[in-house]
Parts: structure tokens; C-alpha cells; sequence
């Protein structure tokens, strides 16, 4: 069904949802009512608190007036005459008053039986439109009448409605299923990270089993930046504020930084805000750029040293507002999986090639579907040439350049015309994770503002000095997101080469416990993270701990596996299937310790 | 010969060089003239300015004196006598005053033919005890009367004395090699890393081949702090300015911080010293323990939990004086390799010893002798007990088993009474360089402070509260510091694990080019950190510069290599050797490159 059907679906709906409200408080007063994403919302003025329990008896009432298969009916009224209708509603008035004051000639109504309504539409032509059981109630909330807190709190009532049943448990399955990967939960249960009001918001602390898999992440990050070529650079995370303003960050972007750190200042200067006689101002970076202009800087550089392609994973400090700040997605301090590419224009297109193909190999890595990553070229406005840095030679060549590439690899993108930053067009990456939400990852930009700003050169193969073209690219886009990410795209349940805890060993009972240490050792021995669970508890109460922490696979000792020499291994991949979860697949049974250490490592270099 | 004596020698040898400047100068100025380490100083104040060129002057009139075996004759002298004698000499003269002030009755002398010295000796009795080939004046200095920049400018000369003039030259070859290994000018000359006024003093920016030789050594400490029971945590560079008043940091520490960055102020407020409405403070951190603090305060711990061992790579920034900062040894943001371990009373000592193996371990792994590793056992001063943190029994029971351990594991350790921090006793670890420098490395503190502050708590098994014992340690001390040592230990030609290049493969010329991609090609894979010289250059300079990049080995392959699939092998120390400087030993000549391999492999893994 075309979006435009299921809007007056959700729409009329809403006028369905105001009938039934208007037969219990007949005199209730009408605020806005509009289309939302997967439903629709009506704020209502009412003579009382109302529960959710009233939900319920809504959602009978329109069921039945679908049935009696109302009709929507468009008309215009002259405005005296709509005035007159909604004499006894001030928000009506209010927005007819406004339409007025924009020139409208009429306003516009539909009318169903006697619930006639100012309303734009559009709506169904008739209620039998509407699958009855394809909408929902959810919930209540309370919303100022225009959105202003100086205003009366009226009622919103929201609702859900797709085209079928089928969309529409999916959706409530799928909000179900959110709720319980949401990665602030999750990071709690599975003890990965803190953020704590006493060490300051957005500023994530990481546990022991979130700073390990941070740390596998990491790894494999640097690895493969040096097998595709990269180099490390490190950087400090502050710089004097002169570095700043050379870069124009601290021009265009003070707003979101942390605010300059006047050294050299006694504390009696600060307190008593005197002028510090050696002062020397610092910045807590946002960015990692200037620091690895610097590092080019510091040797003079020719054609042979290009490409250059330095990478790190940088922490950058952004002082977010506090309302924005959300669990390890929006944060203030994240460390971004950074790297800079200066290059000649020749190098160009091959740079980025290199790059697309390294962001999907690590989409692949971590398990996403490259056929769902959707891509978006941002281009400038071609309208406002002047408010860009670089001239137009520059960004013809590389927005030509990012569109051919982005077509060559036939990546599913679409173009944005006037989102490109100030500084250069771009490529932005976004992954659908395991409940088809999309995340923002990778994003690959060019730059040429600071090559301009620092005075960027090489010397060419003429001798002469020349300007190298500059990108700025990070795969994850900064690790805290893309940790928060995996947590929700696994529901915690990480495959094993993520695994904090890739094996747990579980004794039945005490005398069982030097073969568990035994086994434990080996397979640290052979570079698996394990446990050994020697605590005094009952199998039951181990089994069901290793469950909830999500380990992929438990072994079991007792008395047949001390005297075979052997291990029972259990998986939480068999444990779901059983409960009909997902697919099984994988290592279980009684089998030796070698046997099991070969599935491990074969299983750990498929990524499964 | 005992101490004592080296210094009368030193001492006396001043007297002869004032004697021979005092001929050339007969009315010189005399200032202070102490022995200093290896040698002493003299001040005078001269008619002119001298350079260097009369350092062998004097050293040949002194050799005379020598040979005169001139007396040193003590005297003392009442205090008029001694003021008339240095009417003309203002220093002299202030320093007999001060005599007197302080209540001495009289002033010692020493005299030696006509040159009569106020001095408190000791001295020689002859210069026949001096051997004239085991000195040596090195440089003149400017230095101000006492050390005060109001007082006028004298002359410093400085010089060298050992008891033999094998001493002297051994001496002397080491300050020449210590230039040479000065990890500031091989930092520049191997592009491992610079320091930039632009982006701010003590604020060191990585190279390419520094930020990988980091990235080597922290995996190695990642993969061992794993091995050792270690698990990691993470923590952000800042905190909330509460955090810090909580810990102490602020109130003991806050001079050698940088100041609060005071956020949420607007930059309209800032400039105005305007209150923030919403403002939060925050600092940027100069230790990371109130973080690993507050991640174990995040979930109530047992006795079962514990012991916690808790390890992280940690920058940490400390606003320190810009005439104390020195390369990578005294810089401002440095990575500590930070650990905290707590632990029961119980499991005290057990730890102890496993932080102590480690150490050693690290310094074993790293190329020092652990025979010559220096212990400092810092204690609390008994008379200013309430100066503090914890109590008697606690500071009792530490300092004991500090040194009971220390023994045990038959440390070269030293106690230090009134050294230890106000928070808890130490242990101090300085290993020694190849050129017998001490480097301060490893330490292991006691912490009776933050848990007191914190309020640390675990449930005992008997179910109540306890609080835990809580250790810092380093192993490196920072990541900064150790690099430093290391370059100037081992003069940038690091052993094969650590070498960021380990092998260049060079093409004889350009039709052998393939080959050498081909080589290339298969070290990568083999994960060997390879370089492909591709350039158009002869052979030698292509060898020459290998070897100035102090590159273990580097292949060369020409025709009879192409033709045979062999590779021609050359070796840094084989090269040194041929130079005398080193023993050989390494592989080198024509060989397979799998045995070539082999041979790396077996070398990275020997940590050779």
C-alpha cells in the first residue's frame, strides 16, 4: 500500500479515536492531531485524569464505529461560521484565528456523522478502509498546547495502526524485542559499563567484561588497518587554543566544546579572577584532526610519501547538551576509530575505493547484512557556492568522484543536495541491525578546509609545491555507538570471537573442581577467555548464571567426564534453539577437550 | 679508593684551578666551589669573559701544581684578619659574615703556597695524591652569586676527576654515548614521535613508527596483564571537580593540575565572568583511581569477588613547570600502566609477590638485568604518625610485609624512613641502563587514603562490611618514560619484537622489483613488519639508510636471488659487529625465506 493510503489510514483513525472521546466528555476540547511514524497521536482538553484502562474501551468503540463504516466527508466553512462551531474551544479558535491571519479564504472540515472537524485531511473516503485490527492504543501522556510549557497540559493519546494484523504484531514484537536489547539494560545486566551522575554525565566508565570487548574490538581494528596499510599516529587529548583556532574548530564549533583550561593561573588568579601572568590557554580536543596535521607537518613532504593514511582511535570530548545525552550513543566523551588519507589527486579515487571496500569487509565482520547498509552522498548546495571552503574545481571533481565510485561499487545511495559540511562532500554509511533499525556508522569526508587552514603542502614530482587532497574517515564512527550497536543488534548475545567470556567450566560438585581447574587452565593455555565457576552452588543454579550472562558455551564436569577425560559442552545457541529461539548449529555433547578447542577456533576465525 | 677520598681529590683540584686562574687573574672574585657528582665547580668573578679555548691552559698549569706537589695546609683564622684578607672580595667577604652571624668563632682556611683558601675543606695534604691524568675541565657556565638572578652573573667552570684516568675515560665515553642515545635527538632522527610548541609543551605527538612501537609494547602488556589475572577497565580524561574534592586530588594536589573547565557556561558568560546558570565543573584527570573507585562502588561486592585486580592504560595530565619538562621524561599528559588490586588482609601477601614477579618479568622482557634493579621501601616517619591516612595497625601490618617480601624475594632493596606517601607505604623499582644509569620504573604503593574516602566496602563472609585493601602499581610508570628509557638503552636499535620495522626488503635494481613485492608480500602475511625500498636509488644508499633507520635486517635481492628464489640476509648486528662494536650471532647470507622465517620467528619469540 503507498505511504500516502496508510497516512489517511493513521488519520482517520485519530477522528475515529476523537468520536469515541467526545461520547464520554462530550465537551472536550480538541488540541492537534497529526500523522506520526507507525501511527498517530490527538491531544485532547479533558475535564479529567484519564488511565490507560480507558485504552481498551477506545479502541472497542472504534472498532465499532469502523463497522458502521462511518464516512469522511471533506467540506470549507466560512470562518465566522467555524468560529461560531468552536465558540467553546479555544484551541480551535486559536488555529482558525491563525489561519485566518495567513490568508486563508475558508477552512477546511471533514465531517463523520455528527463529528464534523476542522481537519487539512486527507482522510479515507470511508471507515471500512481501515483493517480493525490493524491499529492500537498504546499510551498516555500529558503535552502542552502548542508545545509550550507556559501553556495548559492537555492529553495525548497515541496510537499505532499499519495495514495488517501481521505489520502490526510485528512492530509490538519488535518494540518488545527493543526494549529488551536496549543496551543501557542490557550494559547493567551483563555488568559492561556504568555512567554515573558523580564522575559526569555522558562520560561512560567500562567495566571489566566492556573494556575486554572494547579491547578484542580494538585489536582486530588495528590489525586490520595495518594489513590494509594504515599507519598509527597518537595524539594528546588537549591542545593550546591558538592549534583551535587555526583549525576554525574553536570559530565554528565552541558551542559543543568543553570550555578553554587557563593554565598558569594560581588558584588565588582564578578565584579572584585576576589575569594569570604566564597564562597558557588548553582545549580538550573534539576532533583529532589538527594533531595529525601537525604530525604531517613536522617533516617536509614529497610525492613519495604519498598516500599517507593515519589512523587512530582518538577520545574526543564534545560537551553535548544533557537532554541529548543517551546511554553510549550519544555520549560527551567517544573515542572515534579515526583516520586521515592525504593523498594526490591521482591517489584519489583508488584512496576511496580502498575505503568503501574496507568499511563493508568490517560491516561483514561484525555480522551486519552489506545488502541492507544504505548510503548517502552529500553534495553542496550549488546555490551557495560562497559558503563553502575550496574552490569549485575541487568539489566538482570529488563530488563527480564519490558519485562514479558509489555507482562502480553499487552501493544503495542517494543523493543530498546541500548537506555536504562546509569543508568538503561526503559519504555517510548506515547499518540495519537485527531489528531493521538503521544506525549511522561510517562516514568518509573530504576536507579542504584544513589543508587550506595549516597550510598543507607536498612537493610534487616537478619540485614544486602542491596542495594534497585530504579525507577524513572512521568505519565505526566512534566506538561507545557502535558498542551500543552490537549490544542491541545481539541482544547482548555477542558471537563467540566477540565474547568477553568466550567458555565457562562448571563443576557438578566439589571434587569435581581440580579437573575444572585443570580444563579452565588448557584452554587459557590456548588463548580461550574462560571461566571456572568453583562457587558453592547447586549445577542448576551455575547452568543458569552462565545463561544470563550470555556465555556462548558452558562445559559441564562430573564424574563420567573426570574418568573419560572428556567435557560435556553446552551452547547458548542449542539452549535457544530448544526454546525455539534461532537456529542451532553448533558444538555440544560430550567430546574431547581437543575436539572442542578445534570448533572454538574454527568457529572464532569464522566470526560466526 | 673510599668516597671520601674521591671527593678530597675533587675538592682539591679546585683549589688548583683557582690558583691557576688567580695567576692570570690576580684579582678574580672568588664564589663557591663544591664538589659536585664525578667532579666539582668553581665561581669566579673575572675582568672578562673567557671561552673555552683556556680550559687546556689551565688544565696544563694545573698538571704543573701538581707535579709542584703543592701542600694543603689547614688553618683557621679570626674574623677581622679573614675580612681584611678579602677586603676586595664581596663574596668572600658575605660569606664570612654569615659565618659569624651563625655564631662560629672562627673561619677554617687552606694553604697552599701563597694562595690561602677560606674553606672547610677536607683536602688532600698533597697534590702528589692527585693523578694528573684523571681530570679533566669540561665547560664554563654563567651562574649568579648564590643561585639569586638579582645578584651578579660569575663564571663557572666545571670539572671532572676521577681516581684513575681509566675512570675518567670510561666517563667521558658515556656522556659521548649518552648524546648519542639522547632519546630526543633519536626520537627526531628515527620520526618516532615530536613535541610541538604549537600544540602544547609536554604534549608528545606519535609518529607512524612511535605510535606502532607503543602499540607493540601495550600488547604485550595487555596479553601478560590477561595471562597474570589481570582484567582491563576503562575510564574517560575527566571528571566531574566533585569527583576530585572527593578523593583528595584537588585539595592535596591541585597546583600540579590543570584548572576546572567550567561547562555549560556560555562563551557570552566566560567573557563576562559571569555565574553559569547550569554550570558543571570539571577537571581533567592526573590519576585514574577515583574512576576504578567508583566502578567498584557501581555493584556491592563479597569477599568472593575480591581479590580485584584491575588494570588500564590510562592518560593522565599534570600541569607541570615548563622548565621541568624534559622529552618523554618529564612531559605533561603521560599513559600510566595503571593497576589497583584490592584485596583482603588475607590475600595481601600473595599479591605482593605476584606484583613483584611481574615486575621482574617486565624488566626481564625488556632487556634489563634484574640483578642490577634498585628497591626504594619507603616507610612512614614514627614521629609524625598523624600525619597519615589509616591507622597504626594497618601501616604496621604493610610496612612489614612489604619487607618481609622484599627479602623473600631477595630484592636490592634499601628503607627509607619519612618516604612515604601520606596515603600508604611503598615500594620504589629502578632498573639500570646500558650505560648504568638509573631509571625510575616500577612502583607499588599502599592506599589507605581512598578507601576511607570513598567509603570501599565489601561484605566479609561472615556478612558484614569490611574495607578492602587497596594497592597501586605500575610496571612502566608510564608509556612515555619507558619508551625514553628504551631508546636510550638500546640507542633505537631495538630488539626484533619490538623493532616497528623488522625487515627491509631491497631490490638490487628495478627488474627485480617483482621479487621483492613478492617477498614482501609473503613476510606481511606471515606477520612480519616489512618495508618494500622501491625507490630508484643504488644498492648502498638504499643500505645505508636501512641502516640509519636501525632496521634488524634487511634482505638484498639481485639476480642470483631472483634466480634461486633465495634471499640475501644482512643483519644490523652482524653490520655493528664488523664495526667492532657488538657481537654478531644473528642470521645472515643467502637462505630460503622460509628458514629465513623460522630464524624471526624464533628470534620474536626469544624476545632477543
Amino acid at each position: 500500500m503507498a505511504k500516502n493510503d496508510i497516512e489517511k489510514i493513521r488519520h482517520s483513525l485519530s477522528h475515529l479515536m476523537s468520536m469515541a472521546v467526545q461520547e464520554l466528555y462530550p465537551q472536550v476540547g480538541l488540541g492537534v492531531g497529526p500523522v506520526i511514524e507507525n501511527g498517530f497521536y490527538q491531544d485532547y482538553d479533558l475535564p479529567e485524569v484519564i488511565n490507560p484502562e480507558i485504552l481498551p474501551k477506545l479502541e472497542k468503540r472504534i472498532r465499532e464505529l469502523i463497522k458502521k463504516d462511518i464516512k469522511f466527508e471533506q467540506h470549507n466553512m466560512d470562518f465566522d461560521k467555524a468560529l461560531e462551531l468552536y465558540k467553546n474551544d479555544p484551541y480551535k479558535t486559536e488555529l482558525i484565528n491563525d489561519l485566518k491571519e495567513a490568508g486563508e479564504k475558508k477552512v477546511g472540515f471533514y465531517k463523520s456523522d455528527d463529528f464534523d472537524n476542522l481537519c487539512a485531511g486527507p482522510h479515507v473516503d470511508s471507515a471500512k478502509e481501515i483493517n480493525p485490527e490493524a491499529f492500537k492504543l498504546t499510551h498516555i501522556a500529558g503535552a502542552y498546547w502548542r508545545g509550550d510549557e507556559k501553556n495548559k497540559m492537555l492529553t495525548r493519546i497515541y496510537g499505532l495502526a499499519f495495514d495488517s494484523k501481521e505489520e502490526l504484531d510485528e512492530y509490538l514484537k519488535n518494540q518488545e524485542e527493543a526494549k529488551k536489547r536496549d543496551h543501557r539494560k542490557l550494559g547493567k545486566e551483563l555488568d559492561l559499563f556504568h555512567i554515573d551522575d558523580v564522575v559526569g554525565l555522558g562520560l561512560p566508565l567500562w567495566h571489566p567484561k566492556g573494556a575486554l570487548l572494547w579491547r578484542i574490538i580494538e585489536d582486530f581494528w588495528y590489525k586490520e588497518h595495518l594489513k590494509n596499510g594504515y599507519d598509527l599516529v597518537r595524539s594528546p587529548h588537549i591542545g593550546n587554543r591558538t592549534l583551535w583556532e587555526t583549525s576554525g574548530h574553536w570559530g565554528f564549533y565552541n558551542k559543543s566544546m568543553y570550555p578553554p583550561m587557563e593554565a598558569g593561573q594560581t588558584l588565588e588568579e582564578r578565584q579572584q579572577n585576576k589575569e594569570a601572568e604566564n597564562s597558557e590557554e588548553y582545549l580538550l580536543k573534539p576532533m583529532n584532526c589538527p594533531f595529525h596535521v601537525e604530525i604531517y607537518k613536522n617533516n617536509p613532504k614529497s610525492y613519495r610519501d604519498l598516500p599517507l593514511r593515519w589512523a587512530e582511535c582518538g577520545t574526543v570530548y564534545r560537551f553535548e547538551k544533557k537532554g541529548e545525552l543517551s546511554g553510549l550513543i550519544r555520549v560527551r566523551g567517544f573515542t572515534q576509530d579515526d583516520a586521515h588519507i592525504v593523498c594526490t589527486k591521482d591517489q584519489v579515487k583508488d584512496e576511496l575505493k580502498k575505503v568503501i571496500d574496507f568499511i563493508l569487509f568490517i560491516y561483514k565482520s561484525f555480522g551486519f547484512d552489506i545488502e541492507k547498509v544504505k548510503v548517502y552522498l552529500s553534495l553542496r548546495d550549488p546555490k551557495n557556492k560562497d559558503k563553502y571552503a575550496g574552490d569549485d574545481a575541487g568539489w566538482e571533481f570529488t563530488e563527480n568522484i564519490l558519485r562514479e565510485i558509489a555507482k562502480d561499487k553499487k552501493l544503495n545511495f542517494k543523493e543530498e543536495l546541500g548537506e555536504a559540511a562546509f569543508y568538503g562532500p561526503k559519504l555517510d554509511f548506515k547499518v540495519e541491525d537485527a531489528l531493521g533499525r538503521e544506525w549511522q556508522c561510517s562516514t568518509l569526508q573530504f576536507d579542504f578546509n584544513l589543508p587550506e587552514r595549516f597550510d598543507m603542502v607536498f612537493t610534487n614530482n616537478e619540485g614544486k609545491e602542491e596542495k594534497p587532497y585530504m579525507l577524513h574517515r572512521a568505519l565505526f564512527g566512534s566506538f561507545e555507538r557502535f558498542i551500543g550497536l552490537l549490544i542491541e543488534h545481539y541482544a547482548g548475545a555477542f558471537p563467540l570471537w566477540l565474547s568477553p567470556v568466550q567458555v565457562k567450566v562448571i563443576p557438578v560438585r566439589e571434587n569435581h573442581n581440580a579437573y575444572a581447574q585443570e580444563v579452565f587452565d588448557l584452554l587459557k593455555e590456548n588463548s580461550i577467555r574462560a571461566e571456572v565457576d568453583l562457587a558453592d552452588e547447586n549445577l542448576g543454579k551455575k547452568v543458569r548464571q552462565a545463561k544470563n550472562e550470555k556465555i556462548p558455551y558452558w562445559i559441564v564436569l562430573g564424574d563420567k567426564e573426570v574418568e573419560s577425560k572428556e567435557v560435556t559442552v553446552e551452547s547458548r545457541s542449542l539452549s535457544e534453539a530448544k526454546s525455539g529461539d534461532t537456529d542451532a548449529g553448533s558444538a555440544a555433547g560430550l567430546m574431547s577437550l581437543e575436539k572442542f578447542l578445534e570448533l572454538l577456533q574454527k568457529e572464532i576465525q569464522e566470526k560466526r
